[in-house]
């Protein structure tokens, strides 16, 4: 709550800010007391004014004058230092090209830089990748694990919703050998809002409301970044189980895994070594909360922050390790990770902003 | 809808029938073509009618004259033939023993005869099995897989809702030795129906509504008898992971689950084989509803009704074979399923009554 | 439940039967014991098997040999007696036409056959009437006050959602002078399949969900055909204050309505005439549920049958009464109510497939 | 955003935190930037740290000390000079009495300070006021009605979530001779968050999803508040017509209703009068959202927020007033605007700790 000269804020855009990720930024950035939103584009909503389309953030300081305008590069390069962009994948990286050429520092939200072997992101995304030369100088933007990367970014791939609920859990484990990754079986369940706002008619009310469902069952394109992630932290190639499923909540992500646990893990002290590791992994990390042995992760505890909580108990009779956890998909999963970027980039507080 | 003689109608009684798996048993009875429902037991609503506690079944034919009776068993015995039991474990067995033993036949709902050695009762449910002497004569109602032993039972433990679930999928792909169930990992998604009608804070709308959450983690109940029956088709003691979770919708159980093939069903061949299998188990089976490549289950197109979906994929990155269910908690997982039981026991078409 | 010798079965079209309406009479049609299900017309499903699309109802009987079809009228007349058509006003009256011309029942569910006056029609539906020829013809479909003319109808027009819930406990009190239809405030709360299976943005999941908002105010199509009924009954043109909503669940309606009692029902006495009057009006009425001093209508208790609930109260500070309602707008407000006409028109019994 | 220098921060206490209104308080205090909460009180929850019962505020900043403690005002005087009251009415008294004689500035969120005259108090909430000495200090808490008097108050009595919903559209217009007041008929509808964090049956998820239901028809204790408010801007006793609602949301109320207006206001201009007393009076106004012709109120634009949306709109055919509004039950309706009142009685800036 330090005071803020005006002439500091970051001067700070959102192209493509009509999706719920898009909304989702602009009342972040709105409230955020180091940044200054200058640009919000739309070819939806072109002329409008922010509060004609989100009348909930019309009285937010700074809201009154902000129309949505078509996106213009040129434009959008004199009036923002750093670039939100909320847009299809595919999409991103066309617009991400020419604001990186021309000094923006970007942050991506879509899947577009998150793979960094184009191989793979054909395979998973159906088409050539639209901007390889940038991969190499790409950061996948998850904070406690490339808090260091960031600072020096100049383009941020924001990690996808599930991938950071199961990321968090099982990176620390992984990378000490606590767990055998291979063996990983990961199940989330996440609010309709992850579907996008667009209009179709598996995301109605009707048809989602006392309904529940997997989807994408043994193919998520979010799982070539998992595994990318996780397979780097093991040194070796790595293939796990996961499946989505959707469930009548606007927002949240539950993920529920079981895993092996290593040789090293295995036994009575098994438990001790798992919460010693996440401990030190997590320790003094604003957004990750380690339950203790008497909770267990709830959506309702982190919607609208941008936190994730992480539980684990060993199962006697398995012998397999549950790892949980709970964020809320819109924030820690999108756009309050993606603000968390920006802050350890333009080395502001890394919780400026996001204590909501 | 062939014509039913009056006097040929099943007499039936509802034990404890205030809860949810009462109200719908109720339900279901009322409209039951070959059922006269005589005697409703509730100690809360002793003496009050049947309208006036649940109002949309005033209008049912033979609704108007039943009141909620605190239960007198000598009276239950001259009044009805089949007794259906919707009453907590531990308060079930002692109904159970004198109307058995007054020649009724009992159906219970709940966990108090599902399981064969009372020292896995006395493990799971926390103190000494009520009456262990019924233990033998009492057939473990799952109807697709028990069919001949319900016909001539006077005791029947109608399954949980969880295990039904898990079970149908399962059983014939570990009976034909096509999946390895010791590598089981299975995640269930439940309605808050599945916790009762009890004024508890947890269950209250704002505290379930826009959240979602694990619970019972490494140790809930109905795996006693999940264990069970699955080490029975396996052949040889079995432990499996099994995590609830409780979702914001009344009814429903969606369950997904993951399993490593056996040696057999490995290799491009094998989803032919689980298909294969699955289909030859459930062929004809009125309330088995196999969905083909293109579909998923999802709770929507089974709630309200006695069937269970089931889907399979095998996962050609990981090799391991995904199995999913859906079912109404509250039907297939209870009333439902207890009434197809009855139906068997009594001679009676199976699908009587149930196809809603 | 009396034996229904098939070859004296009614043979049922459903024109459009793809929507929320449409699909709630395909169920209900199939379990109706007297209705043999024999047309189901889609443009988008053409040749698709009903199972395909509405997995549900796969098992019913009668059910398999199912497919939706384009619709070709001759081919219509040949195959069937009556026709419910559940297709957009406008659309409607075309397909009415020749079907009527042909000879076939037709029982619509739209809005084309409600209005008398075809100026009242364009004024509110924005258009000419497309068959104002059948106009004379048609019956507004509302058992409880139109049986006589139900019975010997070829045209029947279904009355709308919202005209139920306000017209049901209106027009008795009205017809006896009990109060002053002028004054009535109307406030109806509609679950979200009132707006149909379109893909629209306000009816997403993430839009509905955690919202409530009024909507229409002032200018509801509705308001025709109500207020054209409460006009007859009170024999004077009358308008009305209608006030729709739109809150998140999938089905229901509730209605509040003041209004100020006639002279005649002022007093402490008032509220026994209101009584006495709305008892008789509806004794007997197999889907009337008259609430006693001690409920107030509840949606929940309505969802899934064809009653509606109503109860009424004397506020001594205002002196003004409240009347309230609830139903189900797909079965009461729609095809419930449609099915209960053809039971009538048909000499079937009016409960034939109704008791839910 | 201005610095805030800790030692001229206020020092506040909750009392009564453990509800779903005392919940919201902490939240809100804690990110309050002139706000040092220092004492929290739940007998229920005496000793526990606060993140131990609210997880989600545990780091929040000035949380982690923070313990919850059994209410001693001898105590609460040292440490606070401020105190929120949420607790029942009846009980609110017996704190706010001690508190107020040692010089606390206490803002109560129950009904017991609402009111002026003790036979009303009796009236409707059927006890005798527990301290009727201080109803003439008492100053009724709609800042934008009462800001001068909020500002010198001792004691502040913070208004109902119905009656705010209902006073700020009508007062206005009632003052201005606009509104006929006794002709209003008003129907709100609540989320279940309003009924308080209690384990009753009636409040269970099941009981209230896919449910919409009146209640308290004819009487509600919080009639007594709006009456007496319109009475005093009408300058003369006025009984209006309320009705709430429960509907399955967990936050917001959504008012709509219908008045005459006066003889001033009839004819084709009425609306602009209308119009322009409701822009006057909220002209300049933080928290009161009017909207233009085009939008309705909506309660997801205004939970999580201290904003009421209001719209109003002239029934050409019924000649009557429709207004609406909209507001977050918890924040405009409960917690927001006693923080709004504390911060204009301790001069801080009126939107501080508001803007969400």
């Amino acid at each position: 709550m330090n005071p803020v000269d005006p002439s500091t804020k970051v001067k700070v855009a959102i192209i493509g800010a009509s999706g719920y990720s898009g909304e989702e930024l602009v009342k972040l950035l709105l409230l955020h007391p180091h940044v200054q939103l200058t640009v919000l584009t739309s070819r939806q909503y072109d002329g409008r004014s922010l509060g004609e389309i989100f009348p909930r953030f019309a009285s937010l300081p700074g809201a009154c004058d902000l129309r949505f305008e078509a996106p213009d590069t040129p434009s959008i390069l004199q009036r923002a230092e750093v670039a939100f962009l909320a847009l299809p994948h595919g999409v991103a990286a066309e617009f991400a090209e020419p604001l990186v050429a021309g000094g923006c520092q970007v942050i991506d939200l879509s899947a577009d830089f998150r793979i960094r072997d184009p191989k793979v992101y054909r395979e998973f995304y159906g088409s050539e990748h639209p901007a390889p030369q940038l991969l190499s100088q790409a950061v996948y933007g998850l904070p406690e694990w490339r808090r260091e990367a960031i600072r020096s970014a100049q383009l941020i791939a924001s990690p996808g919703c599930y991938p950071t609920s199961i990321l968090l859990p099982t990176l620390p484990l992984i990378r000490d050998g606590l767990i055998q990754p291979a063996t990983l079986v990961a199940n989330s369940l996440s609010g309709v809002s992850g579907a996008g706002r667009k209009a179709d008619i598996p995301f109605l009310f009707v048809e989602c409301n006392e309904s529940v469902r997997p989807y994408g069952v043994t193919f998520h394109r979010h799982l070539s970044e998992i595994e990318q992630e996780i397979s780097l932290a093991a040194q070796t190639p790595t293939v796990i189980q996961f499946t989505p499923h959707l469930i009548p909540v606007n927002r949240g992500i539950l993920t529920t895994m079981s895993v092996a646990p290593s040789k090293q893990a295995e036994g009575p002290t098994g438990i001790d070594q798992i919460e010693a590791c996440l401990r030190q992994a997590y320790e003094g990390e604003p957004f990750v909360r380690l339950l203790g042995p008497e909770a267990l992760p709830d959506t309702k505890h982190v919607v609208g922050t941008n936190h994730i909580e992480i539980a684990w108990r060993m199962d006697p009779r398995t012998g397999r390790l549950m790892l949980m956890s709970a964020e809320d998909n819109l924030l820690k999963g999108a756009g309050g990770q993606a603000i968390q970027s920006m802050n350890i980039l333009r080395g502001l507080p890394e919780t400026a902003g996001l204590l909501l």
